[in-house]
């Protein structure tokens, strides 16, 4: 796509989000009904849904041809990467949201035939948006945001999972000990968005396509790296490990790994 | 202490904290000098040193006769907490300071013949700053902040320390998994503050007197518990594994610990 329409569209995608926000916070000052989905610890509210359906309004109308992928279920069945797909997770971190009323964010990732286009991570109790792609660049907020150095893993602090840190999985907690230490945010976009800002050098989750396919945007528009934790590429429609990284600190972590 | 003679020594330190803010975020534009204290993840920069420089000679100014226990080593030889006991940690997270130049704190505790009197964590970079005391209430800036619920420890969110989790001491991982899980921020102010705020039910890490000894007078005026781990009361002059959290998370964990 040319430079002129991704900006336009970047603008639209902007003031969707902003409104979003407004609209969450409204909601936050109401009583949130909240639900179990797999577990005690895998929660959606009544903000996830509302949220969602906002935002796959909101690009529907933007971008009437595009396939719409999102957590909730609002968007569409997509099963093909061809043309424009949009990736949206209305509330990520919801279990921070539901006990926190902090630490989430709402994010948006935009490929065309499979390309990585745009992304957005937006914390919104922060008011901290991280917006762009490879070809309009990383902005925070009204901020270009500089690429990160490429710090190893042993000169950084490491993104973690819960889950996966105490089970040690993949040797997250050798990763961890190899790094300058676990940081734990409990939420993909969160965490992503301190490796774009260079405030750790990697993140590995197990993760879903709408928990990755903002930040893989950014990531890669920052020199960063995203790849399934074996360091095979990641799949935008299916779920698995996924590490986030600085070039140096996923070397050392791929070896770990192995 | 009368309510009126702290109100001023209370108006006195949030005024030193202010000013000591504009130095750090000062001296953070200019080159870091990093050293390595007991290893390479225990640092000190010069910030740390001349932070707490500054805050040992405001005090002192402020409160001429009393005892001052910093972390640096600038403050006096503390043996006892007769009379007035001033406990400061100019930087706390400083691994979070180097790395992330963000998610670290000022922290300032005032203890009266042993009792908890005032306390103070500021976190910097978000401007956040948690002041008062069991006379004063606490306040987050210019809001009293309400107590926190009394949720138990399997409806929210812990707050853990990275190698306690990984080597699973005094049943870390137990303690977590039982919670919705857990949260590695790197820093004793922030993560006591979330405990402040409602957004943790507990947090448990092996900490120093400067670690804690402000999150302690804040924590039991907003009706939280600050113990040891095994559930017998800190002692404000050694170190050691300190719980802080909501009465009815403490149960749960003190249950699980023993």
């Amino acid at each position: 796509m040319e430079k002129q329409a991704l900006q336009q569209l970047n603008q639209a995608v902007i003031a969707i989000l902003k409104t979003a926000r407004t609209h969450v916070l409204s909601a936050m000052g109401q009583t949130l009904t909240v639900a179990e989905k797999t577990s005690r610890k895998d929660l959606v509210t009544n903000v996830d849904r509302s949220n969602e359906n906002f935002l796959v309004q909101q690009i529907r109308q933007l971008d009437p041809q595009a396939q719409i992928l999102a957590e909730e279920g609002l968007g569409d069945q997509v099963t093909s990467m061809a043309g424009h797909v949009w990736i949206v997770d209305p509330i990520d971190g919801t279990m921070n949201f539901v006990h926190q009323r902090n630490h989430f964010a709402m994010m948006i990732g935009f490929y065309n035939d499979g390309i990585p286009t745009l992304g957005y991570i937006y914390d919104v109790m922060a008011d901290k948006l991280y917006a762009g792609g490879p070809t309009l660049g990383v902005m925070l907020n009204d901020q270009l945001l500089p690429k990160p150095a490429d710090t190893p893993l042993s000169g950084g602090l490491f993104g973690a999972s819960g889950p996966l840190l105490i089970q040690d999985r993949y040797h997250m907690q050798t990763i961890a000990q190899e790094s300058l230490g676990p940081r734990i945010l409990g939420s993909a976009g969160v965490q992503i968005s301190q490796v774009l800002a260079g405030e750790l050098v990697g993140y590995l989750s197990y993760l879903r396509p709408w928990d990755f396919a903002a930040g893989r945007v950014l990531a890669e528009s920052l020199g960063l790296v995203v790849s399934q934790v074996d360091g095979t590429p990641v799949n935008m429609l299916s779920s698995g490990a996924v590490l986030v990284a600085t070039k140096s600190a996923q070397r050392a972590i791929l070896t770990i790994v192995k």
